[in-house]
């Protein structure tokens, strides 16, 4: 035999690696860096694996999750679920077997997709103390539970069944694994009790019982009675396929014809949609799928990008919606008391790469959270909070990459802003594009950025407007404060002086105020109260009669049915959550109160209500807009009068009275005194 | 047939999911998210395989990289090496098939080692372009080079050929990959130019030829003509293997007895830790591996761990090297002419894992580097750049987590420091723990930060070291500056007002001065120069002769052959890289130059030279430091006993002449003007 040349002694080297044998090697890729790391990372695919199953039996889940110490170095972690169990025959796969699972073909959101998370697990556990993971699980029919100890052959990529076993078990069904690792147990920003407090607010349907190696015991319970609707698989939507992967689409269809492809195995196209695409790339409908070359598919990919589609149905995910996010927010946040929890803000569902996602954010101001700090980031994918790796995610990129100074927070350059802010940003779909098989971090795709930050944005517009509204009711309040302080005192000393008596100063008070004042009044001290109230007061301090007219705009839940009001309001429009009451005339000094009540259940901050007052213009007015142009409403003529006669008046610059005491009008940039009307 | 139960219809959607599809699906992970990034991973991928191929054969890597554009949204990617070849059927595999690779079981440091990075490239081109991968590769002893066209199919994990050919090639032996992708260029911080100007740094072997779309060409030279030793593959080493890694090494073992399962499994052990081990554990030695327990190699394991060993042979590493590190920083950096480069830091290999890995660091300072940024962080794992992840990468966390104030710098708590400094931190590892496939980051493992932070805290301490001698020199610079412009203006002018001649000052101002002072030239200036030259002048402005020693400390690599000194040194110790001087007897005013030459090509700053002085006490000497006790020499009687002299002298207070005029004594925070002696 002739000695070996380099390429082939090269190639003699060359060989097939094992996926087992790959992740053994790269674990950290799996989350097991390190065993405070590994711990968390085995809490989490257990717990994620556990809920999944519970609602895929339509059981609101009941999870337990205990961590005991082994010896000094290892700990055992148990996870029970009330889900519907496995099948015996399945035990080793799903365990003891890496890339295996039910989700990951099917196109709907779910915690885990990959078929990687516990058998990685079970494979940390087996390489770091080589003891077996102990599985206990039930399903309905059978009388009793399965038990199997298995380890993960990493060779192979298959479960080593140890031990198994039959053993009676009190619950009807469901599934309980227990593993002993090499880990750390510790408290904090990365720990399993963070990730399980996230868990729960994102969860409000999950109750979870948490017990520390200490004992110490913990409970979320169940804050929402109603199981999430189960997100349904449908098949990619065309806009955002690259042309290879309807390639394979095509290649790989069991459709009969073109006409069947486009209809069965795309989602959004309807029969006038799949008449179109055909028409544009020139098709009959009768081609066979499989036929397809290079060519004629990129014909087809541009005759499917040029015709308008449905955008993809958002059945296939299960976002967490507005109100509960809100109130899960409020669970957690109670003890701080934040001054301000921003309307959440739920984006249209997008499509990338053919599969469907959506953004939710919330955003949480002041109160007890530190002003000197950079905000509290609280990311979440699929309902499951992420923990670590914060810098490598696209939700930490895109905020730390806004301008947030317009939005009167500080900020380093490409740094999270600074401020007693939380921020909870939720990445719901059906192919969640993480940074890696631990599932820690989001990847920067550009359509999941833009709609971050588009949602993000909103939230922190919403934020400046509290903050700009702050700001205007501090300074009116401010001046209430001075002028009825001041002048009394004033006249008091002017009237000693002179030896006359102290004068009634109402009118000048009003004259010298001259505005119409809207206060805002919450149920915020009785939390006891079933139905909050909320309350709004508006005092005419001008000197003249004022015909008025309020308009509110509060969040879309709000005006549902339970919504009453005293005085009765003219119109309700639960579609646009907006409200009008009837014409008001207001005489100097009078004051008109609205009392509101909202559904049962629902708590609505004075920052909830969006105010507008038509009758006055902006510089008469306090605590309040006037009637911006999109509410298209018809005016009363008085009312159109009166305001144009009072911008007439403010028009007018006149010497402001009193300005040398109170400077005040500076800073609002307006004239608010005036003696000539 | 019964209806299904609801676990067995969950149980007939699990199934085993394709490696292919997996990562088709994620291709995010490995490095795909956009069209940016998605470029540069191509070249990447493409690029490492070919400089480890060139380094496999023995021969200096010579690459091209060619990018060019096809449509507004494709680019074709050209890479050509001139390694030794493929076999042509090995080509579908190394191309198109995951997972597949020579370097996965090999336990040596090599850029590539998952088997994953070009046939992810060849996947993404064909999903986003259904464009197959073009490959020539021609071995020596092959006539013409081997054509393939080739495609990855997913669902199988194999290669798609739909051409193949044979054709001449000018080529005695190399490989060349163009793959069509979707793919944007740009230049910046993550770009192709970054990424190859960065790997021209730390292989300063390779030469480097780039062709931008525009047509731009760009060649970074060879910087050195050495070839590094090809690192050598070991087995694991006993520290570090987790219990059940060994269970596994036991079981998949062909040694036919314990004791040649530790003689040839591991690395590190030598006879007599062989027989420790044996007796430790209670073991015989002809125990048959594959017989081992949980029990038994439990307490292998504990006698492996408590016996001392040899650290990992570091042959399974190919580091830099200090010397390289500085030339490819100097290379790159001209342009900003840095005031110093830190002597590079190269710490003793560790093992993590049952594998070796080693940090080097370099440190480069000033110049017209921003001081008002974060530093910045070139982050290199076995001589790769790392371009993205940042944020996630245990580099970064540990950098930033370190105490930045203690060595000078401005820093937020927790984020990078501030000021004009670039950071060299190179990790080697036969096995570097990524965070993802896409290997863009290094996950946090403790040993391997702990590694970091010493290394890059030796670097920040030279720093510190180099900042607090130039406050010194500029303090003495400017104390010359002083004495010297303001004394003869003093004199001139009392001369005058007396109408006597001016005196001489050259005492008055050495006794004022009352220190040796030290200066270092070096020949930075001309670079034409073959053996660059460092000079050193001792001056006595001092009123005394002094019996005077100089020692020189040097970077070990100058003190090696072709070291030379007039006047010529007592003692050279290439080891330890020290130099000693024979005494000598310094008059007042007098002077002594050194002369040293360096071996040709080497280049030394000032900063680089420690030099210590005996003879003078510390209070008496200016751009030195007295010598440390490490260096245990003898000194000449007379060397002694004028130190002592000068030490009583010093500690005695007197009121110092000129004080008032010159203020600088405050801030060196000791007294320089004495009059007693």
């Amino acid at each position: 035999m002739p000695p070996k040349s380099l390429a082939e002694e090269l190639a003699s080297k060359q060989k097939a690696i094992s996926i087992g044998e790959f992740f053994e090697r790269n674990r950290q890729i799996l989350g097991f860096d390190n065993p405070s790391r590994a711990l968390l990372t085995t809490v989490k695919e257990a717990c994620d694996n556990s809920i999944d199953a519970a609602e895929e039996g339509r059981v609101l889940p009941e999870v337990l999750v205990e961590i005991s110490k082994v010896t000094e170095e290892r700990l055992k972690v148990v996870v029970e679920d009330n889900g519907p169990g496995i099948l015996r025959k399945q035990i080793p796969n799903v365990f003891g077997r890496l890339l295996y699972g039910s989700r990951f073909y099917s196109n709907r959101q779910a915690r885990g997709q990959q078929g990687i998370g516990i058998s990685a697990a079970v494979l940390y556990a087996g390489l770091t103390t080589a003891t077996p993971t102990h599985i206990v699980s039930k399903v309905e029919e059978d009388p009793a539970a399965n038990v199997v100890d298995l380890l993960l052959d990493t060779q192979k990529n298959q479960a080593r069944v140890v031990k198994e076993d039959v053993q009676a078990w009190d619950r009807p069904h469901g599934t309980r694994v227990e593993l002993v690792l090499k880990a750390r147990y510790q408290r904090g920003r990365q720990s399993p009790f963070e990730y399980l407090k996230g868990t729960a607010i994102v969860n409000p349907h999950a109750r979870i019982v948490f017990v520390e190696p200490d004992g110490t015991r913990t409970t979320w319970e169940r804050a929402s009675p109603d199981l999430p609707p189960l997100a349904k698989e449908i098949p990619p939507h065309p806009h955002g396929l690259e042309l290879g992967e309807l390639d394979q689409m095509l290649r790989r269809s069991s459709a009969k014809n073109l006409q069947q492809f486009l209809t069965n195995d795309l989602s959004g196209i309807g029969r006038r949609a799949v008449s179109e695409v055909l028409e544009k790339g020139g098709f009959s409908g009768r081609e066979v799928p499989a036929s397809f070359t290079g060519e004629r598919s990129e014909k087809l990919l541009a005759a499917l990008k040029e015709t308008p589609m449905a955008t993809p149905s958002a059945e296939c995910l299960s976002p967490i919606g507005p109100m509960l996010i809100k109130r899960g927010l409020k669970n957690v946040l109670g003890a701080v008391r934040p001054e301000f929890y921003s309307p959440p803000v739920s984006r249209p569902p997008k499509v990338h790469a053919g599969c469907p996602f959506v953004v939710e954010v919330g955003l949480v101001y002041g109160g007890e959270l530190p002003s000197d700090q950079p905000i509290q980031l609280l990311r979440f994918a699929n309902r499951v909070p992420l923990l670590f790796q914060q810098g490598a995610c696209a939700i930490t990129q895109t905020v730390a990459e806004m301008d947030w100074h317009r939005y009167g927070l500080e900020q380093k350059s490409g740094a999270l802003p600074v401020g007693p802010v939380i921020l909870l940003v939720h990445v719901a779909s059906t192919k969640v594009p993480f940074t890696s098989e631990a599932k820690e971090a989001v990847a920067q795709t550009e359509d999941l950025t833009r709609e971050i930050e588009l949602a993000v944005q909103a939230a922190a517009r919403n934020m400046k407007l509290h903050l700009s509204r702050r700001t205007r009711r501090d300074q009116a309040m401010e001046k209430f404060t001075i002028i009825q302080k001041i002048l009394p005192k004033m006249a008091e000393k002017a009237s000693g002086i002179v030896q006359k008596p102290v004068p009634d100063l109402t009118r000048v008070i009003t004259r010298i105020m001259d505005v119409v004042a809207v206060e805002v009044k919450g149920t915020g001290e009785d939390p006891t109260k079933a139905s909050p109230k909320t309350t709004i007061i508006l005092t005419n301090y001008t000197a003249r009669n004022r015909p008025i007219e309020l308009f509110l705009e509060l969040p879309l839940e709000a005006t549902k049915e339970g919504f009453t009001s005293e005085p009765k309001p003219e119109t309700v429009s639960p579609d646009l959550g907006r409200v009008t009451f009837p014409l008001l005339k207001l005489a100097p000094n009078a004051k008109a109160t609205y009392t509101l009540t909202w559904p049962t259940g629902e708590e609505l901050e004075p920052d909830d209500v969006d105010i507008y007052v038509a009758g006055v213009d902006e510089a008469h007015l306090l605590g309040a807009d006037p009637l911006p142009g999109d509410w298209d409403v018809r005016l009363p003529a008085a009312l159109v009068e009166a305001a144009e006669d009072a911008q007439i008046a403010a028009a007018r610059p006149t010497p402001a009275e009193g300005e040398e005491e109170v400077d005040y009008d500076a800073a609002e940039g307006k004239e608010s005194v005036s003696d000539e009307e």
